[in-house]
């Protein structure tokens, strides 16, 4: 179980051996690094920490070399987060938010409207959106009783530094194969699924993941987080409060050797990027508070250094699994459960944790890739992020 | 009773004869002209067929002649809205739609992000906003125990052209008048509270309402609506989509014979006016519903010509009486019933129809009146408006 | 031309004969049919009197007989409209809203950030979204010097009535031909393009298109809007302020030999309907008036009877063609000019004028149409309409 | 004049000495004790270094001891800021953000639709908002020729703890004053104006003010922030990414010797608070851009702490100086000037930075305050902060 080696890991570097994973999603994860976060994850420090939830990753790495558009080489995918599982129509209270609208997630103004979320949300490349959205009809009509369903949520970052964007190498098959693959238990973090070619403040990142516990109006409730990770520039990048990215201002992006020379494409190398957060919980939020619980994603951002730029598309979306007769009512009046808004704040603080915490898991589980034309992106290296939070105060030792 | 009152007006106005009225709201209402009306009102076709609302008016209509700012004349007034009477708190579920901005409802960010309208809608004229605000929160403080409650919500329309609304005429007493004299039952519309100085089409008009009883997922509904009208020209003037403004052009607002010559303050004739609208129902609509719901009052204003133009202030309010328990939940979790939105259609048709009755009333209750510097708006003729129904085949002749 | 077309029709009509077209978009519009409408329309009344506009339309009709998911038959199209024409990308400040959200139209993240729309707007049917977005984005790649956009406004609204809408028929060379033809000139439409298989009011409907002329601050501009209209049930059919819908309650869409009994898929009978409406201007209006412009249309809505149903996806995008150089600045800051607030009022009156009128426009359009199963969907029947009309004393005489 | 004085601080301070200010607004800034900040600011580091802005402040103290509802003790006060000055009417472009709703800027309606803001924007407490209100229609109506004007925007935080709230002790002449001595130059931070009786992360804050100077498309501009600082919990205080608040746990606000045993009103002691956040810059951006502006200034939130509780009021207000011309166009066409979006992350960056620092000098500037029935709350301890820095390496030492 990744918590457990999650533990050892941290015991590992503690005793100041380096670690050297074989695959991104089975490194150290932030915590273990000893990077200092606030709050109580749940046991997997996962958004499947929220009962129901189910996050299947479709990766496709292919080909390496020059680029040749519609060939390769391909580093790219899609994640998908099922609100109730894949067997669901999986309707959920939901709500979203822009903080930077340059990116797409479709299905958003019947979301708004309805208050409800329907089937899964999806990730993926920035031009795969279209491919996404038509395959997720597709697999709704052949898996799920629902003929009258045809929005489906489709969010995106781009990868087009590393991968062939303009291959359109996302199929539906891909489509299927990460929706029928969704599981609970933990989630694969970092260069999986959508978030397989992406970069965040100029290392490798992707996806990544945390959840909390916290007690509100006399009960317990669980928040999760899973991101898809694109962002920012190095100087931004602040880990605990540390400006990092000024500490480490090498190992960034490079061009290769089947580039053309600098100024033909240079809107690929400065390009800013984009994050897609999805927030779940279990308390029995209504649609207009779940619209307050994801805008404070943004106070996440804020914290790791984020300044929202121009390029990016930074697109919220947030659920909750209570409430499920509600949500599926189809006629008449149901009943549901609301927690009071005078309650709510441990929620507030939770979701602007493990938000926090998701993008750093993000980037921690980056690795050296190597994309189109041979370009590189690499890996925040473990070691040196420990030393800065060290010079810092900020290292946090094993308990 | 009024209703049975509206109905002998319409059997006497089916006989032929002119009508007379003592007092603005003891005229014939819109239907009892033979205007036709879709859906079926209830008893008291008023804001206050929905259980528990209480609707209190205070009117001030002092003085005339020459304009004497601080003195009058005085034509203005304050209503208030007070969704579960006004002993109580009075919480209430709810959301806000603007169309057109150039007008101010106070308390609406607050109100859209707790999904909770405590307390009054009070609507006055544009410059006794702030009395209003300060009288308010006063009152609350006084016969409520809200110690933390600031955030009233008060709107307004301008009423300058009959009223010395620089004068700042409202003061605490007057909305102590209107919030303590609030009752359920009839609701006297035209030239009272906030309505008495305003104009609808040119005509004189203010205060209007009406209401729905709709079945919706099995059982029935009440759908309220109350008006301040105060906007749009007379060619636009379309009464059960007849062209009634410009069928009847002349009685437009006259100058006075103690205003300046037609140059000076030119803006007060041809200025743009507003419409407010409150919408409620008990119906158990939660915050995000509400939304859609009072989007719709937009549709009626499409019915009845408007354009929303620049200098209107177009705001509109809505809530459900419904779900008391939680929306006075302070702490915990609190269980509560909601529509499915696939029954929300007979809602979003009614409060259509509500609104589109509620201002042709604000309309016909309306009588000439006289202001500042002697300018004078006229009532609309009701003989002239049943010719004109009947030239193009729209008159209701009475069951 | 089609506008002289246009002109003799309403002469024949005007003597009392039939009027049998060949072709849907070479009958009588609805000023010729004698529906009155307010307001000046350009030239060729569509949006194309914009200068620069380029509209396109790719129609697929296929089969007949019982539904084969994958086969057909095949009702259905994409329809492309290009602010500044299919040479170019074509940013044009821009802006839109949605009044009802049970719908898609993608790209609106960055078009309200960026204030800017780029490229096409595309409109499909509701599974088509995905192929459109696709295909858009590789249009763009191979016609236009756009290696960095990604992000198309791509619209839609259900025609899975009478179209095999989950075999998925719209493809990429579908797209490439609504984009390749689009023309300034004349705009064929009902059963066109995205409009094909789409039906309002309960008669076949699809593409409308109407235009105004307007003077506003001392200058003369021109409005157009293409809507795709597919909503609304027969009661709240409404033509120039008559209730046509009541007038003529018959002629409802009808099942078909090869379907199922009643109950089996009822969805499909009484779905609701969607409306999208493209609106254009060549008045220098900035991002946050195209927003004022846009929310206008629903008050054209209000006049054809709309109410916005729960199943309705109400979504409305705005241009302006004008400030061509600011909206293509990519650095630096740029001139550009802006209409006064006090000045807007004429387009807010001409945007409404002309969506109701590209709304009947569209209805009018509408030839019986049978499509999967054998359905039915009739046209609406042009004399019965100015029957009724005149019943109202709402005709036109030709002038 | 103030910005050497700061620095004669900075430099008494990096030598050791304790520094013990006679007035709050004399004291030193943030800078001046060492916590480090990004960006470059303007040379009095103060909203007013975007020319052409005026900030006046009415402050009101009055009496101590018990509580008498009316009588006091008062802590309470105005704040005005004229975007060009209280000569003017002053329109500007202007957009508006609320993060958490709790509380009331008024005006926000007409903001949004017209895309401008007139007028000053005053902030004061929250029971004060309608006598502000009603004030500064009065003084815009004695000062500027702006019989048309109606529409004031007044903003409020809540400092009920300190300030006899409820005695409504903010009156005309008040205003008056605050407007009336509204300058350019230094402005007075802290305990001063509407920030008087204010607190923030348990200390005592109020006023804070700072600025930035970036370059972006080629030219240099103005960053110029303003905050009425209340808000957040001890626990949350981040200064410079250092967990100050839970490093100097102690100094909480205090329940004074007339106040009633604890259970009474606990709701004034944990009650959350607000902030209000003027943003301004002499960039061309344009409403929409504005918008985003604004938005930027909750990941300063993010970095400082701030949840944005369920209580608090976190509502933002962004204005730009350029285009006097277009802003006050009554009529036609203007011509205006507009950066392009792809230059304006310097502004975002820039944004993010001076509210920021806006906010810990708005701390650093409060001192200790006792108010109504004895209550007390802490100023800041400069040299605890300083120690707090040093220990997580980050205390700045002077250049």
């Amino acid at each position: 179980m990744k918590h457990r080696f999650a533990l050892s890991a941290a015991a590992l570097l503690a005793s100041g051996l380096a670690f050297v994973p074989a695959f991104a999603q089975d490194g150290p994860r932030a915590r273990d690094l000893g990077v200092p976060f606030e709050g109580t994850p749940g046991p997997l420090n996962a958004i499947t920490d929220v009962a129901g939830i189910e996050v299947g990753h479709h990766t496709i790495i292919r080909g390496e070399g020059e680029l040749v558009v519609g060939e390769g080489p391909v580093r790219t995918g899609v994640t998908a987060v099922l609100p109730r599982g894949r067997a669901s129509r999986g309707r959920v209270f939901a709500a979203w938010f822009t903080l930077n609208g340059n990116g797409e997630m479709t299905g958003t103004t019947w979301l708004r409207d309805r208050g409800i979320l329907e089937g899964a949300v999806m990730i993926t490349n920035t031009h795969s959106v279209g491919a996404v959205h038509e395959a997720t009809i597709a697999w709704a009509q052949a898996n799920l009783d629902a003929p009258d369903w045809s929005l489906p949520v489709v969010a995106e970052t781009w990868d087009g530094f590393l991968n062939d964007i303009n291959g359109f190498h996302v199929r539906q098959e891909h489509v299927f194969a990460a929706l029928d693959s969704a599981r609970a238990g933990p989630v694969a973090e970092g260069s999986v699924g959508g978030g397989t070619g992406m970069r965040t403040f100029g290392f490798k990142a992707g996806i990544g993941t945390s959840s909390r516990i916290v007690e509100a109006g006399g009960s317990e409730y669980t928040i999760g987080v899973l991101v898809q990770s694109n962002f920012g520039s190095r100087n931004l990048m602040t880990v605990a409060g540390v400006p990092v990215g000024r500490e480490i201002p090498d190992l960034t992006p490079e061009r290769g050797p089947f580039d053309a020379p600098p100024g033909d494409d240079e809107h690929a190398y400065g390009r800013d990027g984009s994050i897609i957060i999805v927030a779940a919980t279990d308390a029995p939020l209504l649609p207009h508070q779940l619209n307050r619980f994801i805008r404070r994603t943004t106070l996440a951002l804020g914290r790791v250094g984020s300044i929202a730029s121009n390029g990016s598309g930074d697109i919220f979306i947030a659920f909750s699994t209570a409430n499920e007769e509600a949500a599926h009512n189809e006629g008449g009046v149901a009943p549901l459960e609301n927690l009071a808004n005078n309650n709510i704040n441990p929620l507030f603080e939770g979701v602007v944790q493990a938000t926090e915490e998701a993008i750093v898991n993000a980037v921690v589980a980056g690795r050296d890739m190597v994309g189109v034309n041979g370009r590189r992106i690499y890996g925040l290296p473990h070691e040196r992020l420990r030393d800065v939070l060290r010079r810092y105060n900020r290292l946090a030792e094993p308990e």
